[in-house]
Parts: structure tokens; sequence; C-alpha cells
């Protein structure tokens, strides 16, 4: 109970932040200003009630989805926010380059403070992966390194293949999760099969992450429709995909587990799994079974990938994540990819049009993937340097590397 | 600590879920289709926050509001959210029938989904009653039983006797409680009233109801609200409801109590009695004055109920109810059918029209109590069924006969 | 563990609530009705969404904000929705008197419940500083005093120097602080510096505490933008300052700690102080990188107010405060009042006017705090008499003082 301390941060957590948010706002003072000629009532709440709902699946539903860590409650949720925030400005200013290329000024309005919230949460999902196993100086860097490369790919693909930006956005779920896995399997210790004893989780904080994990679950249908035209299609396919995977998740929890019983951490995650899916390939579904079918499929995809990939991700592949990104976003991402394609081929009529789609297509995902693996390499070597004064593999997932608790009781 | 193990639900709740679930899919793939035309920004946005509202409600305040007993967190988060969404599904099919006959489609829209989650939220209030003594494959069978009956009773009212959909939509707490009472009373346990230790709750797990309590009471405006035409008269109506009903339930509660002190179920419960009770009268309340007489009458036949009534259901008609649905959906309801009654007289100008209106009136809560009581005995009966391995009495009110807890810290 | 009981307050509590109660239904009836013949659907959704965000900041934001007392979360959540309730109620008549003299009615709609839940949010920051100190009569005599006198000192400043209501509400940090503080000084009791363990929190507390909060940060663009005209610029100003605070509490707090730590409180309060001071002055805050200086200094000030500040008023001043509402509101708001002097001052080109303005708004500032000082000692005298029976001191603090648990388990 009085091991060897945590390294101090003062000396880098403070500077880093203090330097970050100050060139923000020297930025901000020369780039920016605030476009509000477009003020129309109507206008307003629409966007304004889009950009309330992504909100709080960015804050709330990430920051509590991952409390389920017994001993991280307080990290979870604060660093959360920090790289929430830090993403969203360096995203609003990088989303602006074109902007600022053309006119000499970055406009911002609700529209765009959506946007680079929606780059933000590639981040998170990124985080997700490292979660515990690094402390904040190192998570905000991964952030800006993160939303640098998704924004970066974003541009590529529009410029150089023509990409949507509604199609290139929802790639999020796939570029996070292979950054974040190469970022782990740059960033990993050995013996972290170990540390098994504070990954666990308490019933009450397995609570705190249902409440986060219902809140990206009842909001998700925002997420989806945000783009798209026709938002009631998006909204009602999104909400039966997600109810079709509630139902599959829990069906199969109870039939993989020896004794059927129902494991909490999946009820937690793969129910998302339908969101997801149905967001990749929101553009070509069409019919309420469609969107089902994707739900059913996608959370089929993410229960057993949760049960069986997790641990041979960390003993074949020395890949230890700890929120479990590669079942919750890149399977049913990958899986809403695939149904994109195959959904627009058989709606071609024409040989010539299917066969040149599905180059295009392939080759989006292609370079979003290529992109996400170098950027997460190159990201993880920065990160590892031992200037950043990670915890030692004792205060890994542990909030006292981080807190200070002058006040906390001790109970009995 | 090591008791005969609860029976594996293996062979029971995966394949009822899939085959269901597989079986909606069907469904949904030949008769519905997502009707989209009338795609009008504000006419979205207006739905989709009257969406949002009420899946807040029955998805996180339902779900949080159960969470009281104290070994029984995740159960009634995952289990509410099992049932809400089968129920749903159920719901969309059922209310569709009519638009299936004549043009043979079903459309789905926003609105459609709105309604189908009030009709879930009827089976939520019924499931209230026997959360804890039922297993999973049980509840989602007790929730398209109610759902169907919950249907067919609106459809009979609406056909015969022309029930505006309003009032009928309205008489959910009330047929969403009588349906319940029946249910506990067919699954009475002997013995029943010893299992306390696990009926109790403690400070975190009583906070975690709390935050579902508050969900409901801030959103109850919204609920109330859909289905009407003068929305800001319903939204003023219900709050000032709800607010009378918050102080009128503190005052009630010091005042039985022989302490002088505030019972924490009373301030979860009882608060909430004036939205019930308003909802229910909706459409003749006008006059602020009359929604705060209402809420603070609604409080007192609560707080009452909840104090005195509760333990003589269980003793004198061996009717044991987790959640006191009785006294925080069902009197409240019949309360608000009587105001509704009252008030509608004395507007009238007419003898005969009064007394036509009484008659109507009458017959309409009637004939639901007739159908929800026979549809809940009924529902009952299958439900006991020895097949669907309902838990031992030593694993009521226990998440460890469901869940697999291979992560779970031990505390000290 | 059996001290000496808590005085009953079955005799205080339930007369005042019934009286007060009656008394706003009989005012309510004679005076008030629902103003709905404006009923046009995109005016109410509009309105609506407003209400519900400000809602859900009174209600569960500042309820949960102060649940971190490891003893006082049922208090503190339940409390504050009574507090809220009553206060609001009364500021609707409040508010409606101007409008009840020339019409002789109180027009209820959707904008008057909006504002006066705002000046009950002025209330709940008073009763910040005396939570746990208090019982719940005391805290319901605080807020109608507190109401009455923030909305005393918005009239006349209205009526004898044309302050805008947007800049006089907006006044309600300032207005709230200095009351709670002259309140707590008043009740000040001796060696209430030694009560210090069940000041303490513990980690799950922490964590309901942190929802608050989050709720708060997530809501707070709606809470400035109500009564603005360019909603987009009030929304993306407040969103940036958030941003910025939450940044650079987070760098303050590892820096003055001396192990390099973050301190959970900091986290919980300093992040907010970016929207209470954009709020202050909205009115003249015109670019993003003026926002996000405001949300930088205002952070800066808060968490140095928190470290420094809190101890030294106890000692200094024998002036206790239980939520810091000096650091969170006061200190940002009188630095957002200060910002907006200077911006006035420095946007107007004539010698003349900004000597004027200044003039203008040195008085708004210390005519509000001369009201509220006084009230507050006026409140504070009226609230120590002893016929409200305060909590002794070893019962401050401790939910048991007001709530009975009969089901309450006993953990071990």
């Amino acid at each position: 109970m009085a091991p060897q301390y945590a390294p101090s941060l003062r000396a880098r957590v403070a500077p880093l932040l203090f330097a970050l948010q100050i060139g923000f706002i020297v930025i901000f003072a020369f780039y920016t200003e605030i476009d509000s000629k477009n003020v129309h009532v109507t206008n307003f709440s629409h966007f304004y009630s889009d950009f309330q709902d992504v909100n709080v699946m960015v804050i709330l539903g990430f920051g509590f989805l991952c409390t389920f860590l017994v001993r991280y409650g307080f990290s979870a949720s604060a660093f959360n926010l920090l790289v929430a925030v830090m993403a969203t400005q360096w995203a609003l200013i990088l989303n602006g380059i074109e902007s600022w290329y053309y006119s000499g000024k970055v406009r911002l309005d609700l529209k765009s403070l959506v946007v680079a919230e929606i780059c933000a949460a590639s981040a998170l999902v990124s985080i997700g992966a490292v979660l515990g196993k690094t402390n904040p100086v190192q998570l905000v860097l991964i952030s800006l390194l993160e939303v640098s490369g998704f924004v970066l790919n974003q541009q590529i693909l529009s410029i150089f293949i023509k990409v949507k930006p509604l199609n290139s956005i929802m790639m999020l779920h796939i570029f996070g999760t292979f950054f974040g896995l190469m970022l782990t399997w740059t960033l990993y210790r050995k013996g972290s099969e170990y540390q098994y004893e504070k990954e666990k989780f308490d019933r009450k904080m397995g609570l705190f992450s249902m409440l986060g994990t219902l809140f990206l679950w009842m909001f998700w249908p925002s997420f989806n429709s945000i783009l798209v035209e026709n938002k009631i299609r998006a909204v009602c396919s999104t909400y039966l995909a997600l109810a079709v995977s509630a139902v599959t998740a829990a069906a199969l929890s109870v039939l993989s587990s020896p004794k059927g019983k129902l494991n909490p951490i999946h009820l937690q995650s793969c129910i998302l799994a339908g969101g997801v899916a149905v967001g990749v390939s929101m553009s070509v579904v069409h019919q309420p079974w469609e969107a089902m079918t994707i739900g059913f499929t996608a959370a089929i995809v993410s229960t057993i990938g949760f049960r069986y990939l997790k641990s041979h991700m960390q003993l074949a592949f020395q890949c230890h994540e700890t929120c479990a990104v590669l079942s919750i976003h890149g399977l049913p991402g990958l899986l809403g990819w695939l149904v994109h394609l195959l959904i627009q081929i058989i709606d071609c009529d024409d040989y010539t049009m299917a066969t040149r789609f599905a180059v295009f297509h392939i080759s989006t995902l292609l370079f979003t993937i290529a992109t996400s693996l170098s950027m997460g390499i190159i990201t993880g070597l920065i990160i590892m340097w031992n200037c950043w004064r990670p915890p030692q593999d004792k205060k890994c997932f542990d909030d006292q590397a981080f807190w200070e608790f002058p006040h906390l009781i001790v109970h009995k």
C-alpha cells in the first residue's frame, strides 16, 4: 500500500496544456470569426439540437462508458473531457483550413462545431484502446495526432477520389480503431496480462458505465442523421438497428456462456454495434429490414469478437486494448462498409458501374486503413518516449497515479 | 454463499429471443416501409425532439428508477432495455395493422415510433410489479402479451365507442397497473414476505434510482404533450402539477413518519403522481390552478397509498409488487380519470349531455380495467408454467441468477 | 453510533410546505392563466427545448453537483428539487406582478417558466453555501427570500437605471454568491472547522458529482443563449469558453499541487467558470478569441480562488461555504462584469460615452452587491432563529438527520 510513487507530471501536464491552449487562442484570434449572419430561428434550433445531442454523446456517453474500471472512474471521465475539448478545438482549426485558404478566415458556426465534435469522437475511439496505460500528456498528444490524421485522410479522400463527406466522416469508427490498435501494440508492456485486478469492475462502477452506454444508445440516431439529407430514414433505421442489436447481443451472450448467463460487458458494448454499422452504410440503407438485418449481424460479429477475439489479440499479437474498440467500433464498422458495397452493387443495373464502384469503395477502405495504421505507429513511437513519464506498470488503471484525494474518506 | 444454482436459461433465452427477433425482421421485411415523403425540416426536428424525450424516459428513466434494489441494478436496467425494444417493435407492427389492411404496407415514421414507445411504456409499468421475481424470458413474454392487450383495448375503444387516441393511450397507467397487479397475484410465492434483505437498498443505489426518477420528472411534460394539440398548455400544466407533487409528497412523507423524517422512496415515486394524473385528464385541464390541485391531490393519494396500502396488498390480497406501481401509476391514473369526468360534467351546460358523457367515460374505464384484469390473469397463467424456469425464491432480486461476473472485484 | 437524536421536523416541515403550497395554488387560481394563444409549432418547439435544457440544469445539474458530500447524497439531490420547485413557483408570481398590475392576470407561457427557473437557479447558488448546515425548512425560507431579493433587485435596476433584462438576470451569479456568503457568515457555527470527516467524499459519490457537473457543462450554452438575440454567437462563445476553462483548470490544478496531481474538486467546479464569466459579459463578446480568453482567465481565477481562498474565508472571515460558490460563481461573475466594462469602454469612440457607461455599469454592480449583502444578512438573522430547529453540529452533512432508512442495507 506504500509503493514506489508515480512520477510527478507537474513539469509535463501544466506546460503542455498551457502552451497548447494559449497557442489555440492565438490561432483563433487571428484566423476565426463566428458566422452569425444566417441567424434564422428555425435553422438555429435545428442545428442546435444536433449539436447538443452530439455533445452529450461525446462528453457524457464516451466519458462514462469507460468508468467500468474499478479504480479509474475519475480519470476515465475527466481525461475524456480534456481530450474531447482539445481535439474539438484542433479539429475546428484543421477543418477550417480550406475556408481560410480562400477567404483568409475560418468561419465558426454550429455545423462546424458538430463536425469538429465528430472528429473528436474518432480520437476518443482510439483512446479507448490505451486508456489506463497512458498519462494525460500522452492522451492529449495522441488525440491531436489522431485528429490530424483523420482530417488529412478525409481531405485526401475528398480531393483525390471524391468521397462524399458523409461517407468519409463515418469512417471514423474504422480509422479510430486501427489507429488505436497500432498504438496499443507499440506501447505493449510485458506482463500486462497480469495486471488483472485493477481491470475488474464492481457493481456500482458497472452501473455508471451502463449509464454512459445508454446515453450513447439513445442519442445514436442523432449522430447518424447529422450529415444525412433524409433524416427521418436515418433516425428510423438507426433506432431499429440498435433495437435489434440489443436483443441479439443479449441472446448471443447467453448462448455463448457455458452457464447460460448474461455478460454485463456484452450488454454494455455490443448493443451499440448496430448503430456503428448502420452509420457507415447509411447512404444506401432504404428499408427497415435492411437496417434490422445489419443490426442483427453487427451484434453477432461484435459479441463473438468480444468473447473470443479480445484474449487472442492479447496473446497472439501482444495487443491489449482496454475498451475492446475492435469489437465495438472496428468489426461493426467493417461490416457496415461491406454492406454498403453489397447493396450498391446489387442496386447497379450496369456491370461496369458496379465494378467501378467496387474499386472506388475498396480503395477508400484500403487508403483509410493504411493511413490509420501508419499514423498509429508513428504516434505510438512518439508517445513511448520516456520523457512523457508514462505510469509504471503497478500504477496502471489507477486513479491514484494522477489524482490527489485529500478529502477521500477511508471506508472502514 | 454456495447455494443451489439458479437454473441455466441458455436453452430458453437464446432460442426465444432469436426466434422473436428473426420473426420481427421477416415481418418488417414484408410489410413495412419508412415513410419519408413528408421530409420537412421543421416537421422533422419537431417530432424528433418528442421522440428523443420519450426515448430517454423509456430507456433511462424507467430503467434506472428500478435500480434501487441493492443487488439487482444490472438486471433492472438491462432487462428494462430488452423489454422496451421488444415491446416497441411489436407495438410498431400491431399499430400498423389498420394501415396494412388498407394499403398493404405499414408506414413507419417518427410519430409511429413515438406511439410505439408509449405502448412499450405501458408494458414497463406492468413489469414494475413483478421485477425481481421473474426471468428475462418471462419478462419478454409478459411485455408482448401486455402490448397486445393494450393495443387491442385501444382499438376496441376507438372503433366501438369512439374514444379519441389521446384519451385511450393515456389509459396506459391504469391498464399497466391492473395488468401488473393480476400478474403478481397469479405469480404469488408463499413466504415472499421474508425475502426482505435483498429488497433493501443502499445509499448509492438509491442515488441511481433518484437519477432515473429525475429524468422521468424532467421529461414528463414532453410525454404528456405529444398527442395534444395545445402543447403549451400541456407543458405548463404538467410542469406545475409535477412541482406541486414534489412539495406535497415531501410534506406528507414527513407528516406520516413518526419521527418526522423523509422517506427516500416517497421522494422517488410520489413526486411523479402529478404527471400521471394530469396526463390522464389532459384534454379538460385549462387553468394552472386545476393542474396544481390535481398534482396536490395525486401526491396525497400516492403517498398515502405507498405508506399504508403496499403492505396491506401483500398481506390481504397476496399481491406483492416490487415497484409499488399501484401507488405511482394506478391511483393517480384513476384520480386523473375522475377529474376528467368531474370537469367535463361541470363544463356541460346540458343535463343530457353530462349524463351521456358520464356513461361513456365510465364504460371506457370499466372496459379498460376488465381487459387489463383478464389479460393479466391469462398472462400470469401462461407465465407461471414451470418450463420457463423462474428463479428460485432464494435467487429473487439477485443479479447473480442471470449474470456472470468473471471480472467482478471482491471488496475486502 | 447512538448519538443525541436530530430534532423532529414533523411540526415544522409539513405545516410550512402545506401552507406555502396551498397559498401558491390559491394565488395561481385567482391571478394566473396559461397564455396559449400564440400556439405556433415552430415557436413552441423553439422555446420548449430552451425550457428543457434549463430544467435539466436546475434539477439534475445543480442537484447532483452537490452529491459529493459522502453522507449527504439524498439530501443534496432531493432538497435541491424541493427548493427549485418552490422558488420557481414564487418567481412565476413575482415576475408576473407587472403584467398583473396592467391586465389583472399573470400570463404563463414557456418563456415565463424559463425565466422563473433562472431566478430559481440564483437561489440554488446561494444555497450551495449553506448546504449541509441547514434543514429543509430553512432552505425553503432562504430560497423564497433570495428570489424575492433577486427579482426586486432586477425590477429596481430595470426601472431606475434601465438595465436590460439580459444583463440584470445574468447578475444571478454575483447576487446569489454574496447572498450565500452573508448567510453562511451569519449562521457560522463555532468549531465548524472540525466537522471535517463528513465533508469528505468517496469515489462513487465523486462520480455522481461529476455527472452533475457534466450536465451543467453540456447545457450551459443553452443557459447563456436564452435571452440573447444572436443565439449562434452565444452558443459558440459559451462552448469555447467552457472548453478553454476545462483545459486551464486541469493545467492549473496540476501546477498548484506539490505532487503534480489533479484535484477532483477543481475538475468538477472550475471547468464551469468560463460559462459563468461569458454569461455575464455575453452582450459584448463578439469574437471567438474574446470568449476563449475570458474562459482562460475565469478558470485561473476560479482555481486559484478554490485552492487558496476557501480556507482563508473560513479562518479569517468565519465564512464556511460548502460548495465554494465564491470560486465557482462569484469570482468568474465579477470577472465577466469587468470584461463587459472593459470591452464596452474600448468599443466606445467617445470619451463621454465611455465614462457614462462606466458609471452606469459600476452602479449596477454596487447596487446588486448592496442588495444581496443586506438581503443575505436579513435572511440569515431570520433563519438563525432557534424555532426552525437547525441540525446539531454533529448531524451536519448527514442524511440521517432528515431521512428514515427502514430498508437501508447494512454493509458487512
